[in-house]
């Protein structure tokens, strides 16, 4: 456990799979060595970014937010057509916001390690696993170790990535989110790919996480009534 | 030469060394295939945009700009206080403006590999070199293949980033502008550190590029009366 310099920066999308991460690493660290991090980049539902302020405010942690511009420059038609309205636009086969870019995860983690530099943090967390895999190479484990080295040479720092969902099945997150006190912030987090809260309780999104909640035998505290 | 699949994307900052990068791409992959990219980031002197604009017309070659607004909100003071205005803030001993943020190399140059992504396009071409080490660990020969290895594994991607200027010093580039008949663009590239053209003749940039010009026996056609 005595590794790098004991801080911590948690990458808080404020779904379900970071905020287990910060979790992990308030139970790893301590709660006054961990710092949270959002991008404000043009995401589909802006309500993920009021959850996961609400989330670091829950768990009495610092939180910062960054404001990523180009994800929409890059996204799609908008690169050759500056007229189109990226940001409100959907691709209807993939349900991801047109504003998606190619490794961008890669982007993520650049800039939290550029973060991290700056508040002398050596660990960067991040919920990807590998249920992600399809979809996007860049949470991969490999990837992950080629960009740490990269990151690290770059920047001349011990900076090292943690993945501890990597491997976990949803069932096993819920699990690891219950041991570690973290239930509560659940009913804080943000997974409805129709932006709903309370969740649809219908889409993929809602449907994964109800999975998971059951396999491991837990109520979610999202769907609890008030 | 029978690499990738003959198109390139030269990072064009507007400087001499990625107008060099950029006549280099021209005579290994031919004008049609050649895209130049600047990034609108906060910098000092934003005539470098024009110059890069100016500098990809006057090579006809089609050319794109991605903004970035992360790095000012990473750099300096504006990290924890956001009432500073970081734009026209400088530090007055390393001379970079405070937007300057580690690693900032690694992310120009994920957003082009993204950008070449989209484009269909293998080759990244850099003008980083070996006189940039000391300042700048992101520009070395061993992050740039740990980046390129990231990248790859990232977005599945066949990218190789190319150095020309890796090893060359400053004579080497300017002889390497010359015989790929780079030269007249040079009259159209921006250097000097006070933002000045004509430039001061006395900041560390303007000697340096003069040290060059001089070292290579060649006249400097930004200096060359209209």
């Amino acid at each position: 456990m005595n590794e790098s310099n004991g801080k911590a920066l948690v990458l808080l999308s404020g779904g379900q799979d970071s905020t287990t991460c910060l979790y992990w690493a308030i139970d790893r660290y301590g709660r006054d060595n961990v710092t949270t991090l959002s991008f404000d980049y043009g995401q589909r539902h802006r309500i993920e970014l009021d959850c996961a302020a609400a989330i670091a405010g829950h768990a009495r942690v610092d939180h910062r937010c960054l404001p990523i511009d180009t994800f929409t420059a890059l996204g799609g038609d908008a690169l050759t057509d500056a007229g189109i309205d990226v940001a409100n636009e959907t691709d209807a086969t993939s349900g991801l916001p047109n504003t998606f870019v190619p490794g961008r995860n890669l982007v993520f983690l650049t800039y939290a390690a550029a973060l991290a530099w700056r508040l002398g943090v050596d660990n960067l967390v991040t919920g990807v696993a590998q249920t992600d895999y399809s979809g996007y190479p860049d949470c991969r484990e490999n990837t992950l170790a080629a960009l740490q080295q990269a990151l690290r040479l770059g920047m001349e720092s011990n900076v090292q990535i943690h993945a501890p969902l990597m491997h976990l099945s949803k069932r096993e997150t819920v699990e690891l989110a219950r041991d570690l006190g973290g239930l509560d912030a659940m009913a804080l987090t943000h997974t409805c790919y129709n932006g709903l809260r309370p969740p649809c309780g219908e889409c993929p999104a809602c449907l994964l996480r109800a999975k998971g909640f059951a396999a491991a035998g837990v109520e979610d505290p999202l769907l609890a009534p008030a």
